[in-house]
């Protein structure tokens, strides 16, 4: 087991838990709440997978991700009123999270030959889409669609992997650039309450 | 034509009539109405084949359910206020649909080798996730991810088709065993008034 | 270049531009104008492809179109108080890219050897889902479930093209007349607020 795996499973728990969490808020009961942590971990890999045409979609090969979600849920649940003071370890985990799925999403983007734009498409989508399936099986707006800068860290990561990865920059110093760079940028944004210009004018009648 | 093949148009159609109720309560337009049926009925057994890279999925291949669902939305749209009156047997069908689509995907991801813990979800995939896919489309919070013994009953019956399968139990007695246990516990469920607990301790704004 | 490609990227503009609008009006920010617009002008197409199992999906073989969409963004915000007396423009562009997005996917599922009825689905699947992705990312029900004769007029298109490809009309002939068919019943639609009618007798509580 690698530092990698680590992270990967650090990633795994922190999004499976902000899914479990979100579902329970809603009201759902366990299969729910286990649906939307599962989708929220395992969704953006998922659609990636489905995408590129990778069949059967890598958590059906390697179930380990199943149980870890399971385990998570269970302890999310049963720890749900202390883990609301956790959320700065939660923030942090989803951060890790976010880096480490960007890492590799972009990475299969490149193994299979895509050109960087898609790759950097592969890497977001596999970081930021399970939270946008876990808004709309909660019926709301996905939130990184409108608040925070989410998406963009992946982005920014993303397009430094695929810079790193082009000067034949060592892996783990790739990676470990890579996740930096996308926890800075969200630990900054959320600092200094920063987020993406909307565009306020156009009301919804005057289309 | 098999007891089960009239088994499985019994559950397409109740699944179907479902989805053109929910849609007709929306006040969808017929092409609607025949779209949430038809993501009723095959919603979830298309899902489990683009995530097992079985394509192209099972209805593109057999047009019979097509011509099946097209038939079955024209029938609920024309007796639609008589329907109304049969709610029983709408149920009887729906949780007959409930264990038919339950023993196809399990024994799916049996047939192709996938792990148990992986057939009993692509089983419950198959029976419950029509109903998701109508939910979202419908904008509504999917109900089996709130109310009553509903994706539990499917999962209680893939383990026990699992169980009877191991030990080679004959074919006819597993998948009879497997729909009543769903129906039981359906019926149980229902009668009783037991769902799931849900955990209501957690608020939105506290996370 | 020929016509047909003309067609299509100018089709592809209009969904775009139309799911950029939709989503401006929501408050989304750039990251989730991108998203929305892209989906609406590809998620049809990339639906039809997981479907038929065609994988990876178009826009990650041929970039051309997410560079033209992301354009086709960066002008609709900058220009998006402009935009908005061109409603006329975007209609006609957004009526020719339903024509043309049907003839795609119609003529994909005749190639593919897939039945009639299957091919007049991936045809509207192409041309409209995309719209339907959309609306379920903007937590709206989906427009084309209940308002104008849209996905309808697709439909009558995708059958006129399956009749005159099989008395082998000559291509261009073949896409001209589809086109125009699905153009001017979406026209006469608008002109005269033509829509399918709904069933408002049912109530949800009476089910």
């Amino acid at each position: 087991m690698t530092v990698f795996d680590v992270l990967n499973l650090a990633g795994t728990i922190a999004f499976a838990t902000s899914g479990a969490f979100v579902a329970m808020s809603k009201k759902f009961d366990p299969f729910g709440v286990f649906i939307v942590a599962f989708v929220t971990a395992l969704g953006g890999g998922t659609l990636r997978d489905i995408l590129i045409g990778s069949s059967p979609v890598g958590w059906m090969k390697d179930t380990t991700y199943v149980y870890v979600i399971t385990v998570t849920v269970v302890l999310a649940i049963i720890f749900r009123n202390k883990l609301k003071h956790l959320s700065k370890s939660l923030f942090l985990f989803d951060s890790i999270g976010l880096g480490i799925f960007t890492i590799i999403g972009t990475e299969i983007g490149i193994q299979a030959n895509f050109s960087p734009v898609i790759s950097i498409a592969l890497g977001t989508m596999t970081a930021a889409f399970g939270g946008v399936i876990r808004d709309i099986l909660c019926n709301e707006i996905p939130v990184i669609f409108r608040k925070e800068i989410y998406a963009t860290a992946s982005i920014a990561g993303a397009i430094a992997f695929i810079i790193l990865h082009y000067y034949n920059v060592n892996n783990n110093i790739t990676y470990v650039i890579t996740t930096l760079i996308i926890i800075i940028i969200r630990l900054i944004a959320v600092r200094f309450k920063l987020s993406l210009p909307t565009f306020y004018t156009i009301k919804k009648n005057e289309l």
